[in-house]
């Protein structure tokens, strides 16, 4: 397949036929993870740019993995390193990046359009590593590439996503990833975490954790992001484990074949259940697994498929 | 030619011809970074440290690409991950360093004549990377080489720095590698941003921006470095813009074909006007460019050209 | 030999045939060093990781350094730059590195037995770059290829450590490891900095500089580590530099052939006088040498050996 895309910004750019298509190379990438020599020379003289405006461990190792198993140079920036420190504007930073001609830049800010706004000064490829509360496509693709690898047919089945809904990026492009494949998506949390314009998503919203969990076939947790709570944004952390954390007895309302998933880092004890993080079903750390493979088969096509 | 110099911690130590053979060396190695392939092998197994004490973005990942790009091996330091913070002192940690066989070390330090410390402790060599206010080398080489590259005639050419000169180590090198290229070298600060001694220098100082631009064939905007603010370093920003800061109307009075450069980070709207940064007769972005090119050169020399 | 260890946590794990094993290993690999191209293809296509939760120059560069020669792909996390920040467990962080295929971690970590915790979480190889005031075995066994590189018999000899035993994991696997190649150990140090069951430990102990100094063959001097003065922690400095720094003085009362180590950073004019930390007889220095070329025999031993 020729790949006519230059920018990954959100999963809604990409057909059906285009996501099964990067299943399919992470698939083949996936293999290359596990053998002893695990390099191969596919990108061999590119530069890929990994700038994380935001903290950030799994995801920029991540990408960090999948560009030297390519044999591509990376090359990292982060925040505090960097000339925002100075007073330069992103604009000014990414150009003088792209002046250095690099072939890729991975871009995690905290302000949502941050890639979007990047893809439109740039010649080279932007892959969009997490803006703000928008997007965060190559976490969807790696969400959904986890449970393809299972053998996991989209169509029929209901996904449930739970958790701090409003401020969470990867919910947003989660949602889109599994209804465009076909699956019917639940979202669940307190009403203070929810976004106000739910009603004209393709989702079916629930507040009570009881009914949302009926009959699913995965439960998505999403991270509380605990270091918002200084500002009050956040509620009683033990209440919101009793009413929205996942735990053996609530998640014996689900299909008996459930699976677990989180995007990472979890807060064990809060949004989930210590034990339950490392139970058989959860595949918390099948997503990291396939997390490289994914941005492997991204760097691929997004440097190499655009020529 | 054979490279007589086993570290660079100033321009004033080139010849005239030696800087053209860096431009030349430069101009080949540019070729390589626009290609698909942007990879030789021709430092393989060897080892460059990049310590820098101060942050930076664009001097830094230049050096690295530079390095990689050449299939060096590049190693970072910043001060923050460093021994400093335990009371290291320089020497020790540059022995430290040494003692690891790298090939080059490229150090930038707040302490002016940093680098010539550093070179007098090792045996490796040493690139100064902009050492406090006293030289940046590298910069002034990537700066000539932008208009080497352009096919400008040094001779017979007027070249004016404006802004900061007191506090800028860009500055300083400028200068001397413009005077030694045989180019007329103007400077035009405000009189408490002029050094005390530039009677000595080889340039002519104007305190009038309308007097100083009159003819020029160059502009090179400093950087205002705001983060000297806070200790009433700095005039007001306001009034330094309006009487110094470069803006269209002020560039009419230079020549019709003249071009701005700037070292970066730029302030936008303070020492240059913002729709200018983005001018096409503005060189900040081949600067960036030039910039990995130089210092490709450099790192072959100074590795290879020593032995 | 074939290695049948899968993790280093401290030099007690290793007989000392597999000592003398590692350090003839070292040395092979201290000739790589020295060539023009140190870099061999042994370990290409692994992926090391370099885990350090607390600073470190010399350690971490080290172990970069012994990878990328050894062509393995390294990957540098710090405390700072990550998910620690955001409240993550340590099991969770080195959970997810493993599920990214690693074939070694390399942690630095300020809890003791923490590399010991991190090794029953993973299933690829661990080395201990330091843990607490527990361990450092990467330290003893490059402090003892320091000595086998001269030629230096163990047994008969005596060493001296010397300084603050009670918080240098250095110390306590520096006489695990001598101890069991056969030569003395004595340690000097006032009593705060003496721990309290050394009546267990296979050494001598001393108070007093000039008994214990007496006929010694090599000193290692300890870091008294400054940062922890604050808490009043520490000795008065100048009292302590009088009775236990290291000097000419005191130095004669070893034998005429004493050596001089340090694990470094180095305080000059505290634990050691300035100038003998230049001397001829130092091999601070050498150990930072000898370190990288251990590294690179450990590094070596743990990932194919263990296949």
């Amino acid at each position: 397949m020729q790949w006519k895309h230059k920018h990954l910004l959100d999963v809604d750019q990409l057909s059906k036929e285009e996501i099964y298509h990067i299943f399919e190379l992470a698939k083949s990438f996936k293999e290359i993870n596990k053998r002893p020599v695990k390099k191969v020379p596919t990108l061999k003289g590119k530069s890929v740019v990994l700038f994380f405006a935001e903290p950030s461990t799994r995801t920029k190792t991540s990408f960090d993995m999948a560009g030297k198993r390519l044999s591509a140079d990376t090359f990292s920036l982060a925040k505090s390193s960097s000339s925002l420190k100075k007073g330069e504007s992103l604009k000014d930073t990414v150009l003088t990046l792209e002046a250095m001609n690099p072939d890729c830049i991975v871009i995690r800010h905290w302000h949502s359009g941050a890639a979007s706004f990047v893809a439109s000064c740039v010649k080279c490829s932007v892959i969009n590593a997490g803006d703000g509360w928008h997007a965060h496509p190559t976490q969807a693709l790696l969400d959904g590439f986890t449970l393809y690898s299972l053998g996991f047919e989209f169509k029929e089945k209901t996904i449930l996503i739970l958790g701090d809904i409003a401020h969470s990026r990867v919910a947003r492009s989660d949602i889109k990833l599994f209804t465009k494949l076909g699956a019917k998506v639940r979202l669940c949390a307190p009403k203070t975490l929810l976004p106000f314009d739910t009603s004209t998503w393709p989702v079916d919203v629930f507040s009570n954790l009881e009914d949302a969990i009926q009959n699913v076939d995965i439960v998505i947790c999403l991270r509380l992001q605990l270091e918002r709570q200084e500002n009050g944004l956040l509620p009683d952390l033990r209440e919101y484990s009793i009413r929205y954390g996942l735990n053996y007895k609530i998640l014996k309302k689900a299909r008996p074949d459930v699976k677990i998933m989180h995007p990472g880092p979890i807060n064990r004890g809060v949004e989930i259940d210590s034990h339950l993080a490392d139970f058989e079903r959860s595949l918390i750390l099948d997503q990291v697994n396939s997390g490289v493979a994914v941005r492997m088969a991204l760097l691929y096509l997004y440097i190499l498929g655009t020529k």
